[in-house]
């Protein structure tokens, strides 16, 4: 019956981890909010894929003043050396949090689902085969894999490093896995047989 | 450095339970949706503020045509002996749903905190009591007050008995609280002194 | 291996709610103890049958002196008028608690499974009816079912409603349930129909 | 009231992870079991002490036919190029279930808190020690240390490799610990800093 509280719900229960209460709730919170907040919203969303595009070279969302690369692939102090492969940018968002690496980068846009034929319409593959070729020619020497440890991240793990053995090799690249081990919180008592064994290889 | 991808994603982090990783998932999410669900939204928000009006009577949101009055409000067939008093509107929903009362209802816009002064800047309790003391001569009955039993609910339950009381007793009107007892899923022997009491006391 | 632990361990993890983690922790834990403490223990599930036994009244499980009967069934001060009838003793201990009764108890033993049709080899049913019959005479009026509101409390509910109805008529026997309507905690947001419809009827 | 049921379930209360309720449940439990159940219990805990006890080398819990070592530090085939260091018996068992280490061990005992000045008292540092120096003539090569990644676990990595720094160099024994990087389940965007830098640094 309220036909504007509904459609705007229903909008929102599309959003990541939304369901039917909390899309209702959104819509009740909005209309207590006054009209400003609500115009910077519309604004907000509406500049979003006006400001926003992908990075040509690493497929990663920038707020682009006219330029095609983002910032870490236009920046001249950027490492050349190695490309950190992740799924999404909110991988990517953490990496860079971190501080902690200074190369490239290249969102893969997905992971390859363990039952797929047509893995390239699901994963920039063509697109990073297309860029490992191309950047060895730039100093290139390692592809960093920096996939979750879930089966789908593992699978996807083993499936690229696979797909890019070829120009690897022919390019002299070598093909790395984020190390495995304990991460932060992890107990002894309850670790699995899999991250026990690679604390104890990786022990240093 | 992505302005606008920040900007939404901070608003976004205003919404009720969303923190700053989830108002960031929004935001990518939105990147990844074509340009029609994103004009869907921004539209409507627009038409929210629009077409969503508070009932001049109950002070539910409703979709006004043009009209001040929200459907059960103009509904002849509306019971007029009794006001259900609800916190808010998600909770006039929640019993609208159940399809289990018939008369009307009144959105008090809050709880009357524990400690607090100035009780009126908080809940609307100057319009309840102007209200019943209009409906009084509608045929009004009963004021059915039906709030969360939490520390403020109960709170609340109790104060606005004592500031309807002279209201009601002149023009001879009944409050009533939602009846305690067990809820749905509610076992024996998890549960308080006060809900066994009230079960024991309201058995039928 | 290690057999004396194993051994126990396994025993443990039959306990309520216990897996086999959790029961190798108590091990480790009884380990770490002085030998008192683990005295202790070995002596009070020895005593346990030895003083424990079920009151032939009610079921209930008490400490004997030699008693047949609990302490509610000897207590001359205790109301004959009513039975409440409980599914298991922590429903039982958790009524007496609530200090909200005075009359007799019943303990089921059981629930009715909802697929069942020797229901007398899952709950004290034979007996319940026998006690009912006799205590008639003693000036018992009312039968209270107080049962989780569960599907398998509530087809509890019933069915005993149902297998009881003739001697409550013949007896003048009133049968009741525990009330439903909100329980401690309870938001009206997040409350289903049928606790809605109860609160609402059982308003006061 | 019920002494023999309140004393066992007190008694019970004791154990790791076990509130009021649980204890009471446990006892219940036990009153529904036959008494072969209960005399079995009574048994395992009595010999629990009787069969069990630490290894005098590494001081895990082990079941004894009067040998004073466990099995790991009697067996001929042990490795004794290392001690690997855990906190406690379930950690032990959780390194040995996985199958992936094939030398010595030493139970700590507990950790080092954050604030404390006699760390001897708390966990077996001198034993420690001393067992480090005596194997350092049976081939003693590495000391691992396998901590938990708590704050805790973490402060007492550090104060171990400190601890055993004279020892170690002047028996050119290596000390190591436990790789970091991601653990099974682990989501790079959900990482902290810590943990991605370790699997950066330790990719493979």
């Amino acid at each position: 019956m309220n036909n504007a509280i509904e459609k705007l719900a229903k909008l929102f229960a599309r959003f990541p981890g939304i369901g039917d209460r909390q899309s209702k709730r959104f819509v009740y919170f909005l209309l207590h909010q006054n009209s400003d907040y609500l115009e910077d919203i519309k604004r907000a969303i509406g500049e979003l894929k006006k400001l926003v595009r992908q990075c040509e070279s690493c497929f990663v969302y920038f707020e682009s003043d006219g330029q095609k690369l983002c910032e870490v692939c236009r920046d001249p102090k950027t490492n050349l050396e190695s490309i950190l492969v992740v799924e999404k940018d909110s991988d990517y968002e953490s990496i860079r949090r971190s501080r902690t690496y200074k190369g490239r980068y290249f969102v893969l846009g997905g992971l390859v689902p363990i039952v797929e034929k047509e893995v390239e319409k699901v994963i920039r593959l063509r697109e990073l085969k297309r860029t490992v070729e191309e950047r060895s020619g730039e100093g290139l020497k390692e592809v960093i894999l920096a996939l979750s440890i879930t089966p789908q991240g593992e699978h996807s793990d083993g499936y690229l490093r696979q797909a890019l053995r070829d120009i690897a090799e022919k390019n002299n690249i070598k093909i790395s896995s984020f190390g495995r081990g304990l991460s932060t919180g992890t107990e002894i008592e309850y670790s699995d047989n899999e991250t026990l064994r690679n604390a104890l290889e990786n022990r240093q």
